[in-house]
């Protein structure tokens, strides 16, 4: 579908250039340095010669088909060249010039007409305002992009709609050697978007890795959907910029977007797999990781180093990233004694000490590829001046190619020296990923263990609850609708959560002190009672609420005290008057909340936590994007930072954990099936050993 | 003092060797190479020259006096020539040699050995088992290491025990382009230590900046004198591995040592100003931005770039960091508006456009330089091709000469192009800090704002009390130590506290239930008794603590109880019988702990926390060095994560908080008082809105 764009036979340059240094002389050249193996037809109206190729005054003279068009000319002409390039039969154009929605109303125009024009014709627009697509593939090597890099072909492909971040990545994946599949950076992206190409590039079986960086999305439901099919087959790295609110005002400032401090990308990432970064240089050094190594089977770190500190460093990076050093097998600590230089230390980290030569790495390396106690290789590997490095280098090559085990390198070198930049040749050919920092290279071994992890989750479907009542909820929030109210009253909200069973506090709505007395007798004492009326907003503040009340005449009062001094309130209320709300005091337990809010085209987030100042002091919630797996309702619980208290501390029995995933589902199924909740708010749910029922609720429709 | 080590006027290298790539032979191919500028004596039995220079046979016929040796002889042949190395007059010995301490027994014994021959001579010993030292200043140029850096001179100093690291740092430093001044890698460390390092460094005026890599501390008081001494007067970037369990472990299995997870390394560097990083990459490029960069006197970022996305990576960053990016003020920003392109983004980030040539970059520069509102500029400076990209980066030295704010730079480009290169050239030779990635050059600045930080904080001395009974408190602890218990009773505890007037909640004790009925009517009800006994440890799970006791009816029934199940327990502690202590129940108020325990060679770390989950399930506690100042007392208060909970949270009232930190204090000045308590456990401390009162206190001795 974007083989057009991405895989073009022929390529015209409209705006093609003799003037160097501008983008349409770039262009042409890039395509003929880079080696570009179809044809090349630059247009210029009086030019007829381009870099030593023909020019052509305009598309429609171009003797063959044209499958993508450069668009570099002034933003006014734009709208018109879109014309000739659809009479031409153009399949896919670049619009490398800028002057559109990124400059305000008229740009904004601007884009409409020409996007009016392609549609017409069926063209696929990459842009505008953009630097354009790369395919290394060495049998087609499109440059179609006006930046310099060159890179060597690669497993990894880039999307980023910010031409600078995109060459940010693109130089930081060049200096550290490791070679890209297919660049794109999409600038404003009118047409041809970031899930489109990532669906694109899930397709591309050369494609091993895909970085993304974005500062948002225009669809997010549509990402997250691509994500979903894509993160599931191959590793997506990705970097949400603009996670602070002055980063998104920054963001927003130069894409003319409307990009919030959204944490709902973030949960986007989480929810499908994709591997989160917060550093652009983590993000970058992971991919050459993922490049050429395969995932750990487990968290266990075999570390070889022929030099002591930097293995204490990257023990402590490593263990901060949940991986582990554990102590060798007996059967391996001696067969490291044996093999090995006298002076060598065979715990783990093994440091085979600074003489060591090819002999004793291999002999390492492969006593850590056949312990079964150990997941992943962590190389330290500095170079000697009297070290035999291209030996060494080539042995851990060996190793790697087996692909047994994911390797990563520390190399630790002058690299000013011819025959050590041989030897790190020798590594990053081998597929042997090299980081100038332990941390570094802990860290991306770190990532690789990080994305087995999430490959290991359950993969299941939402549970589906048969028991519920969908129709008696839809009414109850009809009815409401239909009144004009936004919030829900306790009765209504009760009744949504009794029709998808979900425990509530034993309840009942009275008007008067009879039949508060007579409901109590059923109910059982101690007993709260609150006024019911939406015309009363803070409850408690305006003394609306009183807890344990202890007997009938304890009822009676409370219920006689609030009528005489919160009735008037209630004169204007749907109902003209004033309810009371009765509900059997639950003491003890722990206090729970879970929340619901629409997310911006990807139906809703939850949030859960511990209530009080859990949630109030401490932040300490987690959230996650809707509808919930019975493996994300659990992972809820176990996220909070205070999740220990769930278990039972000082005294108090365990919550009735299940219970909890099963409340929590059966809401990710309520609002599934009511969209139109736009806000829910459960604080508190009280749970105890056995059980779990919600105490209170609000729902904003 | 270590002058000879340091700024030798000739060196010997005893061991010298023609034989490629030995230690030997680097040693003095690198004088040679690096322009060594005073005598080299190379010292070998059976050459009669070395690299072209005359060798001698021993070091006694050497014709000069020679300020320092480098010993590269088997282990065993260096305690004799330690004394010839004394009888010669050699003022300082490098042992670049291994086969001593980290060895084992038998090399432990040589490295005893030639150290008391060391002594005898008045050598001072640098290693074993070490790198040696560098001295890049032009005039010396005392290259007198095995290593091949080779380094430009500069003002970035570097001390590392682990010769691995010190190699990393070094290649790291010549890697991004910053020169060095002196570097000293010491091995085993048996003489020369750390500490006595820093503390030359920190009198030597041509470093400006100190880097300290360690794994632990031999002598941690020496370091923490030191380090308040040096740290005052220059910065000292340090970083402590062995951080994670696990690391420590790899740490003492490559050192010897028997380094532990030791947060006390962390607390000397918060306590003396030196600035800690985790990730030896940061550190490095912070130290670049200290080099030449002025403090920030706030921490208000201007941003100037001329690319998007990059400036919003690196706001996230800074903000990450504790900066702000703050908006402009209306005549920076109209200032811009005339001095800019059309195009430009004038808000901050202020986005200068790829079009913009180095007369709007100049403009942006001076206009941040001039705005008060703005303390440090943060550049993002990508190399577009047509743009003269030597002369934006001589306008940014330009302004970076001008001292007057610090500036960092992100510098995108593709070095592999020759016109690239010379504008890094110019930038780095300018002192123009630069960064390949924007998290990168943000956390730079964010280091260079968080030394700002701390050198703002107030320098004061710990409060002296005059109003205690020291006395009385140590004739308490010498009694129980004369009794031989370890464990004060609560009665010796509360005696310390009173005696510094650290307000208790009012207590006594009794033997028999008439007198618990007597002293209750004094106390007042409710109350709490708990047994006083110290051979029943864990008084709770025993039933020996009741609370809540209302009248004396419950307090005559109680200690009874007591009496009848745990008399027999007391027979055979000191007293053999059991005592009741009783004391007011404080309910409400805010449940706090402080505790303290001696730290090897350190005196004591105190700890603050507050109680119940917060402290045993969250682990929200902070520690600190006594003594304390003041400002520290203070800010343990405030550096909990649930420190908004002594605010009032949830209808609770503020604790008083000057109360709190005069306990604190006060409890400092009892622990530097005595010496001898090896642990305190104020727990639970009760904080009221105007009071606080130690509730329960547990001191060993």
């Amino acid at each position: 579908m974007l083989d057009a764009l991405f895989k073009p036979r022929s390529v015209a340059v409209i705006g093609a250039s003799n003037k160097e240094f501008s983008i349409g002389n770039s262009v042409v050249t890039n395509l003929q340095t880079y080696g570009y193996t179809g044809a090349i037809y630059p247009i210029n109206p009086s030019s007829p010669e381009i870099l030593g190729l023909k020019a052509y005054p305009n598309l429609s003279e171009v003797p063959g088909p044209v499958d993508l068009a450069h668009i570099i000319l002034p933003s006014k002409l734009v709208p018109q060249a879109m014309i000739e390039c659809g009479e031409k039969g153009v399949k896919a154009v670049i619009i490398n010039s800028a002057g559109f929605k990124e400059m305000g109303d008229e740009g904004a125009k601007l884009q409409q007409e020409f996007m009016a024009n392609a549609r017409k014709y069926g063209v696929r627009v990459f842009g505008p305002n953009c630097q354009g697509i790369i395919n290394t593939d060495p049998d087609l090597k499109a440059y179609c992009n006006f930046t310099n890099f060159l890179p060597k072909p690669g497993a990894i492909s880039v999307v980023a709609l910010s031409g600078g971040v995109g060459a940010l990545i693109m130089q930081g994946l060049v200096d550290i050697g490791v070679g890209v599949r297919i660049y794109a950076s999409n600038g404003n992206a009118c047409d041809v978007s970031i899930s489109e190409i990532v669906r694109y590039l899930g397709n591309d079986p050369q494609t091993k890795v895909i970085i993304v960086y974005t500062e948002g999305f225009a669809d997010p439901g549509e990402f997250l959907q691509v994500a979903a099919e894509v993160a599931a087959r191959k590793p997506i790295l990705a970097m949400k910029a603009g996670r602070t609110e002055q980063g998104a005002k920054a963001a927003s400032s130069h894409t003319g977007s409307l990009a919030g401090v959204d944490i709902a990308t973030e949960l986007i990432f989480e929810k499908t797999g994709i591997l989160s970064f917060a550093d652009e240089g983590d993000l970058i050094r992971a991919a050459m990781a993922f490049a050429s190594q395969p995932i750990p089977r487990g968290k266990r770190v075999g570390i070889i180093t022929n030099t002591g500190g930097p293995a204490v460093i990257a023990t402590d990076v490593l263990v901060a990233a949940g991986l582990e050093v554990p102590v060798l097998s007996g059967e391996s600590i001696a067969k490291l004694r044996a093999s090995l230089l006298p002076q060598a230390a065979v715990e783990n980290p093994v440091d085979v000490v600074a003489t060591a030569g090819p002999a004793h790495f291999r002999a390492a390396l492969d006593i850590m590829n056949d312990d079964d106690g150990v997941d992943a290789i962590f190389m330290n590997f500095v170079t000697p001046s009297f070290s035999d490095t291209q030996a060494i280098a080539r042995e851990i090559v060996a190793v790697s190619l087996q692909g047994k085990k994911p390797i990563v390198c520390n190399f630790m070198t002058d690299i000013r020296q011819e025959r050590f930049q041989v030897t790190q040749r020798i590594l990053l050919d081998g597929g042997v990923p090299c980081y100038a920092y332990p941390s570094d290279a802990a860290r991306a071994l770190g990532a690789l263990a990080r994305y087995g992890r999430i490959q290991s989750h359950p993969v299941s479907r939402p549970e589906v609850f048969a028991d519920i009542d969908a129709a008696k909820a839809r009414t109850i929030v009809a009815v409401a609708k239909k009144a004009g109210r936004a919030i829900l009253s306790a009765q209504e909200v009760y009744g949504i959560l009794e029709a998808y069973r979900i425990p509530v506090a034993p309840w009942t709505v009275v008007e008067t002190v009879a039949e508060a007395v007579a409901a109590a007798d059923k109910l059982g004492y101690p007993l709260v009672v609150k006024v019911d009326c939406e015309a009363i907003d803070h409850k408690s503040d305006m003394g609306g609420v009183v807890i344990g009340l202890q007997d009938a005449e304890a009822l009676r009062a409370t219920v006689n005290d609030m009528q005489a001094r919160l009735a008037h309130l209630a004169l204007h209320s749907h109902l003209g008057k004033l309810r009371f709300f009765l509900q059997k005091f639950l003491p003890g337990g722990q206090e729970l909340i879970v929340g619901a809010s629409v997310a911006r085209g990807l139906g809703h987030m939850m949030m859960f936590g511990i209530g009080g100042i859990h949630v109030e002091v401490l932040k300490d919630v987690v959230f996650k994007l809707a509808p919930l797996t019975r493996y994300e309702a659990e992972s809820m619980l176990g996220s909070i930072k205070s999740a220990a208290l769930l278990d039972g501390v000082r005294g108090k029995p365990p919550v009735f954990k299940q219970g909890l995933v099963n409340v929590i589902q059966r809401l990710s199924m309520l609002l599934a099936d009511l969209p139109m909740i736009q806000e829910m708010d459960l604080n508190p749910i009280m749970a105890f050993e056995d059980s779990v029922f919600v105490v209170d609720g609000r729902i904003r429709i």
